[in-house]
């Protein structure tokens, strides 16, 4: 018997299928989920670089892991195909989030290019890449510090913007609370945001939408 | 001259029109801006009812007035004909911040539906709704004290959802903050949120996917 | 002369026998409480793995580790015989406090099944068990990030209800205040709760309670 | 067509019958709930004097109103016969919240002594009277301030005790959250609590202890 | 003998002049405060309208009041003439306490333009006005809300900027701790910040820098 | 050239001699600061064991290092050999923060007993010992968790009562927040407090009356 | 039958007769107590003047009020005649809880002159009164915004100091807790401190120091 | 490809050159970023001596590391030779920070004195060098724990005063929380602040006040 279920129906009830958030869990019990999903996909997130290497090798090999995002793929994961998504990225240290979110949106199909180091204290670069950013219908922006990206980047763009904060920062930003703020107290109308370091979360809320735009939600 | 710049292009750039947030604003100031506006229509948002009466007469002939919600319609705004998106609301005391969601959809011309008093302390309301909610392409969730409303809905639409906690509740809920970490940790994935009691704000971020999907966003 | 007191009669004052919180104690002031101790039951909490294995071999001999709650039992425990309370948990990673006070109430006597892995995130779960649940006289329930459970559960069981947030989560659920406030702004009348991560607590609430249906408290 | 929902079954399912938080709603709104449930029997939580005043003559006639607890019984409420449960309350300023308690046991027909001004800055208040305590089977404290009664009580009384704290205080103390830590935080286990001036809740906290000792939860 | 000492030396000491706080003193100790002073000039801040109107109509005759920034100067203070600074400010919400800027530099005479309504949120509002903001050798810039007009703005401009937060907004950017996180973490180097609602201390410490530049500090 | 500055002359001007808080200085810092001293007895505080390792051998050779509270005298500090304070602690995890001012006392000269393992969960241990402690001119109270001792003491003892809290506890009690704001809001007057963890500050506070007493301060 | 308690032996046990904290009383309890405590003198806290002059005028009568620090004596209270204590002020708006402790001294028979307005920002102030200060054998210091009186003055002082933080300031400093954490981080040693405005609870620990002096303590 | 983009214009915009943060970059990043440079002068902040080490030791070649202030040049930096600006630090444990600003400002071309350990524990250890301190026309000052260092240098000080706290300090100093309070919260006028540990912004905000003095500024 195992303490955890795998809810293998909640792509079709949700849009969203099950993952694996690793963080907290033993190597042990990664390993009982995988046996468990057998060839089933299944996308595991927060997988640390030390916690892959615990696993078995023949774990390993099953797993297509990315070490900056820490997430991996188990299964057959098709290339992603589906366009509709980016991710905006205000510095070098938010990547980690934000290739979470790129990844996490590749398992479900979506191939989201990554915009990065367009932070506002250099509002040029961010205006270099605005068009692009505007071709498509759904957007994530990831930073962390202050997060003054979140309101800029709402005033430009009409897309749906889902905000995620990241705890990248020292002092008052320590933790991401500083940036998670910015995006909730925005002056800019209809920004949405998610939890702090939740570029899966960010990525799940793309898909939603996406999913909805195309007649595929429940 | 004036202090105050009205952004008539806003619609264009982001899918949003102008509003004008009147708490921390004198009448004087409210009577101002709406002689600027003219014709042109203008959403009044936090214009509480002594506020409104301090206004002179022939400028809340002007003005459609909703106490509950506090938001007014400044010049001819037609009724909504619009459908995709309902506001489902936990309590009667988070009334106000729904109302004002449903208002700000109907100033850009969608009529939501109100599915209200369903909070999970009693689940079978919410079960007896649900089928109703899921017809929708995009669903806001407006609940204060914990918030639970949140993660039960998000586990049971597909739909884009779009998380509104309110300041409603005393002790640790008082403000909000209890609504809003849950919304924010939620265990279930592709949850959005917005500030507190912001309900306009989750009326923008539904326009942005509403708009996204007919294809509208710049 | 030892710095501590162990309080011998508390089970006949409180209704629940003394146990020794390990952390933040030396292996040699564990060693000397035990020594103390000598054939009279006592249980640890909080005793990491790594602490036990600095314990000398002769006072790890004496001692029922249970390291994934981090508990142990010293002298001769007999197995539980009683019923009456169950415990509910969330997600995996609320097993180690769920398993606390399923220990917790073993050391007293009584044997608690853990109904684990019924988040809110998929209700079915949780409604699939729900009627083995309610047969108890005492429910504990364990849950972090959110904690969107406990007001759920709150509204589904007629039973005393004590809800355990635990540490589980990032962001703005680090350290489990959002699960905290969740149970104590909760919408559903007649929940109470006990600190963060205290399994323990949960379980001697729940003997209180036990203890005096039986007419044993004092 | 209302924008709530009375759920008379609700004792049947968790034992506590439904009751009305006045705080935010308006006169007009409780005129209506009042209408809506005709003879049946409800308690209305937080229905300030103020409020109290501006429902009409006939509702108000209507309803056994306890301004100090801000209380109020609508329908036909018998006399309270059942015994089981104690109040304590720590001091004078604390007598709303510990009275609310009181009144929402009556409400559901127990009859609950108020053992008043115990404060642990006079320790000998406490313990001329902590035999009375003791001869019920469920104790609610309830304390502002520093909360220090919790613990001392806690370590004094067998029974299952359920921490009350409140917003009586001012600096550090000021909203009640030093009372709260404390009865999370007390070094006396067993102990559970209820949100911040939730003397209601208590009520039904010990009501759920009663009723399944009396074998009537579901 | 008077509980207060004014420090007539300040000026020369600190290049700042003695101003008094008038919030949380009575109209007794103002107009007490006012006749020490007799002829030499006196900054008077937080004098809300209220208070004003309650001192005695000789005591108001002699104060240039200003409502909305709740200024008032007590003596013979010329028209400001010198140049150097400019105040930038978000939102129409903002100008009470940028306002409190412009007149506290006026007191030690100099004339600082305003340049008003240039959030984030339009930042072609900005934009159209940024080489005007440029002219000067010092910048304060006033802002609520998300505060993403500090960081903007310290990429934009290489002269010294003062940040000054302001409480406008609400849910978590009430009392304006999300804004002068903003200031205190932004990604934009150089950038320095005073207390919220701080417009007086702003343009001390703008005076500060302009002494200094012309040789006149001590 | 040094970059600190030891001031010798703090204990004429405060009645406190200078201290050397170990905590964020390198081995190097320290050992420059004990050559620097030479024969003149010096307190050091915070020094942990790994710290006291890593200064030269000669170095350790000339200081009394007390791991439990990781302070350390250096040069000849004669026996303690003056009455007048006692130090009483909650539960042996308080023990380092306890002996912290114990040591401290020692190295002013005064010899205070500590009275170990009283906390309010088992209250008639602190009453057994209540007559000695009240022996004393002044007492120092050391509890973490929900620091109920401070108030409970106040109430019994009549000297000047200076409580430290401590960061022992979890959840929240995490950090010693609990335990502070049960000291400053006690219900219980008179008593005062010093920061978390701070036995130093508690001896040093403690010596402040003492030395008043007996007319040696400035 | 009353709801309260006075405990008039409270003097003898601790040092400090009782007193009555009036914020959040009805004028119908203070009544009561007034009544109750008869000849017996008395000293009431925090006593508006609305609610002083809600009493009926016999009470009113026998009541010694003073508005600025909110405190009345009951009863014959003679003149103080005992030296010992100063009290010490940053700001003019300290002076209601600068009061509150020369009026709870005087109550207890002790004079303590008040210094006013010495706050750090004119280090001459404090310089030009610091042998006047230190001429005392204990010293209360009371703060408001930043506290920084409470370091600069413990640096300059050998005696018990006891620093009383008050909720003067905005942004920041509002509520005051800025000040207690600068009370309480200090880098002088040997400061304690008291609740924020708790000038009543800062005379108690003066008192406890000047009795135990005495040896008048128990 | 490179998801990094360096500002080099960023000293033309803002007067400001690039620098880059260490602290959450991989040696590889940081590797990159040195290559990307060549032989343009770079700055490297927080730069940990593990992370200087785990560089190939052909960068560390090219490297001028200074391992307490965590900072690096790279490229050919020329000796500081311009004046102006003066560093003062309250403790030892503050000399992190202190030199990250003194090391900023030497990039830069300005040799800036450090004034150190000059806490107000000692006032007269500030007092001695006050005049050294007055004759430069910029001031930083650094300091943690109760930051009064921040109002009694503004009090003596006429020049712009770039308030620094720091994180060091425990219990409510840990974080860095009361000290920037403190710098915010100041009752003396014209103090500016950055950061928590900010040396390298408070460098940056001294050289734009620099640089606008010389006329410099865009």
């Amino acid at each position: 018997m195992t303490d955890f279920i795998l809810d293998w129906e909640r792509l079709q009830r949700t849009g969203i299928a099950e993952a694996v958030l690793c963080d907290g869990k033993s190597a042990a019990q990664i390993e009982a989920i995988l046996r468990h999903a057998g060839e089933r996909p299944l996308l595991l997130t927060r997988l640390e670089t030390a916690l892959f290497h615990a696993l078995p090798a023949e774990s390993r090999a099953g797993l297509d892991h990315d070490p900056l995002s820490r997430t991996a793929f188990h299964g057959a994961v098709p290339p992603p195909a589906l366009d509709g998504v980016c991710v905006v990225c205000a510095g070098t240290s938010d990547l980690p989030v934000a290739r979470e979110a790129v990844r996490s949106l590749a398992f479900a199909g979506y191939r989201a290019p990554l915009v990065a180091d367009v932070g506002v204290a250099g509002l040029w670069r961010l205006m270099q890449r605005i068009d692009e950013i505007r071709s498509h219908r759904v957007v994530i922006a990831v930073a962390g510090m202050e997060g003054a990206l979140f309101s800029v980047l709402a005033g430009l763009v009409a897309a749906p913007l889902i905000a995620t904060p990241t705890s990248v920062g020292y002092g008052v930003a320590a933790g991401g609370r500083a940036a998670l703020s910015s995006a909730l107290a925005s002056c800019a109308a209809g920004l949405t945001c998610v939890n702090i370091d939740n570029g899966y979360g960010a990525a799940c809320a793309a898909l939603r939408i996406l999913r909805s735009m195309e007649g595929r939600a429940a």
